[in-house]
């Protein structure tokens, strides 16, 4: 029987990630990563194949990483694992004995529990590179595209699908606005109002009720009775973890119906991780179990999971939650909670909202609007959350206010912020929306 | 007599915010800005006047914000700080009397100790639109610029004077490299790259003896013996705190030149505190003295000076310094200590550095290489220092460096940081260059 000290089960971003750094902190483990797909697909980079791409073949996660750390890749299924007697089942015939094991099996689109989803050309979104290849064949034949879910992956694929000739895109979205449950609603109504005029139409406060159609998919019906005719339906309600074969083994289940691990990212067998979409998560606020499954978090997780395979290192402090996405040509980004999920936890809070242009003088090229809503428990003053809409560095910016979260810096921290500025790419210091948005906070706090 | 129960002395960034920030924490007290100038101009704007810009006009700081914040601004010019009355008296024979009294004077720009420097077209960098006009002008006749200096201000003067048409541009700089204050020098080399494709003469580890010619200058003379040709000189060299009032108001100066504050901003006299760069700056790391002179330090400054007159609010951590600049089309950051300032401060470090494209897949529109180098105090991993090369996004995550430098955050704390990421705006978070240099630095270590 062949042996593997360390044996990874999934290729995406958590499972390659913890090889990487299981390979970086134990160099003499032979490592081996079990991937059932020929190609990796980047899970985030999905949505820009039917569009800003053009192509399933130009979001391939490449396997020169596996070389290059010295990880074995084998293209193959793991059937069971036998904690017992340490070793998997391979699809091939083959068994691998480990030391310790890794699962990152990710997660499955969820499905609608609605009838008429399994009509020809509705497609849940699965991360394979022959259904991407599928779909993208099939929307460019269509006419007419229906979206059901109004989340990141609903509105990333109607704003890349409408870059597709002739193609009417809607999104349905049972909320009463699409990216809700990330955003508030003044940032939602932003977004909003970009996809419409894009053209892009929005049925919000509106649930589907059948998929219909003869063999085909015809028509999208929803519950106010309106119709949506559509000859091909994008399922985008988001994910359940892929836990198959971690149930079949008895590791513990979680009340997200993903692995139960500790803050080393330990299972409830010592010798099993698991990182990722596949595992339990809780919140960095208050420890209650969080659904959040995304790549980032899930390469933090594996960081955590790769380091401490033998003997405690990292360990996690819960789940921040840090997002972003692109819009027309118009960046939003999210880290820890929003002022409506900050209160739905019980918090009181005070915020702060600041808008500023991103380059000094205004006359610099790429001048535009940043706006920053900052979210603060109202006692401690301490930062809970921070809402971002701009230009693309938006995308870096969350990720200062994501350390600033980490260390509960409070209103009078963040006002004093040392950041650097500069006229071609940020905001002027004076008006650096950051810490202008903590001083609104402090004022909104004397009320 | 006038009175004032706010008054501040300078209306650039630290004046401006200051008062700014006195107006949101004492909403019942009367504030008046005395400014010298007619029009205040954007201090990093400045090089930008002369290529990207085009027009002094275009970078002046609106006086907008004093209205709304219900600020008074009297163009004036105060002669003297009469701390025993708690008055100042102005140029226009007016005397204001204070409670609180803020010096924002700023610094004024070091002149070398060479002889010619009062040739006709030789300018330092005066912070006035009509010197800058007077600047522009003679820019736009000359042939050959000399600049003397090649840091920040050196250099982004040299890139964007390149824009003159037909205008040769060098640079004199008497380390071996440009920027190697604050940068090391595998970023300097980078940096120095780009300038020379561009056509900017270099002349690192240069000494200037003169500047020579009849009336105007002629040529710029190195140790070396070189001469160079120039119908223009820009002096860059640096500024030095502009202190006259307070000096001869009796305040305490500091090692630095610089008026002596604690944490709390306040100077030796209680009723007066000082911000920006007149005010004595001590290090984040070990509390020395620290000459750095910067808008975003001048602003944070001046938010705790405006929060504490009548209280003491908030504390300054002391300063941790964090630049970018933007050279050709590459934006270059850095926040804390450089592996050299670090090591000459007397820490034993490691470093990692790591670089990977700004998007993913890599075929995603925008893409192109980040690099970050990460300093860690190696016997704790402590967080001292970050420095970036990349696009425009660089600005900000320069910024998530601040914060985590300001905690101390570790090595392994930044591996497993909670980033967000996104393909049309960062980097993949399996690569993403911040944790990844982190892992970097920990294998440095174990060597």
């Amino acid at each position: 029987m062949k042996k593997s000290e360390v044996v990874v089960i999934g290729g995406s971003a958590a499972g390659l990630t913890s090889a990487i750094t299981a390979r970086r902190h134990y160099p003499d483990k032979k490592i081996t990563v079990i991937r059932k797909e020929e190609k990796a697909v980047i899970p985030c980079g999905i949505p820009y194949i039917f569009g800003t791409l053009g192509s399933p073949e130009k979001n391939i996660m490449g396997d020169d990483a596996y070389k290059k750390n010295k990880i074995e890749l084998l293209i193959d299924e793991v059937l069971e694992i036998d904690r017992k007697a340490k070793k998997v089942a391979l699809k091939s015939g083959e068994e691998i004995e480990y030391e310790k094991l890794i699962i990152a099996t990710g997660s499955l689109p969820m499905m609608p529990p609605i009838p008429g989803f399994e009509k020809e050309n509705v497609f849940p979104v699965y991360k394979s590179l022959p259904h991407l290849s599928k779909m993208l064949e099939v929307l460019k034949k269509s006419k007419r595209l229906v979206i059901i879910g109004g989340g990141f992956i609903g509105v990333e694929f109607a704003d890349e699908c409408k870059k597709i000739e002739g193609l009417e895109v809607s999104i349905v979205e049972i909320l009463p606005h699409c990216l809700q449950i990330a955003f508030d609603p003044e940032f939602c109504e932003e977004a909003e109002k970009i996809l419409e005029e894009r053209g892009i139409k929005l049925c919000t406060g509106e649930k589907v009720v059948s998929i219909d159609g003869l063999k085909n998919v015809e028509w999208v019906k929803l519950e106010s009775g309106r119709l949506l005719e559509a000859d091909v339906v994008i399922i985008g309600i988001g994910a359940v973890p892929n836990v198959e074969l971690a149930k079949k083994a008895g590791l513990r289940l979680g009340p997200t119906g993903a692995i139960v691990v500790d803050r080393f990212m330990r299972t409830s067998d010592e010798n099993i991780f698991a990182c990722g979409d596949c595992a339990e998560k809780v919140s960095f606020f208050g420890g209650r179990p969080s659904a959040l499954r995304l790549a980032s978090i899930a390469t933090a997780e594996a960081r955590i999971a790769g380091a401490n395979l033998y003997g405690n290192k990292r360990e996690y402090i819960g789940t921040i939650g840090v997002f972003s996405t692109f819009i027309g040509d118009t960046a939003f980004a999210v880290a820890g909670l929003t002022e409506e999920n900050a209160k739905r936890q019980g918090y009181d809070v005070i915020t702060g909202t600041f808008e500023a242009p991103n380059r000094h003088p205004g006359a610099m090229p790429g001048m535009r609007p940043i706006k920053v809503k900052l979210i603060f428990e109202r006692r401690t003053g301490a930062l809970l959350g921070g809402i971002f809409m701009g230009d693309k560095a938006v995308g870096e910016l969350v990720n200062a206010i994501s350390a600033c979260i980490h260390y509960r810096m409070t209103i009078d921290d963040i006002a004093s912020f040392q950041m650097g500025t500069h006229p071609a790419l940020t905001a002027s210091p004076v008006v650096y929306p950051l810490v202008n948005a903590a001083e609104m906070a402090l004022l909104q706090a004397k009320k």
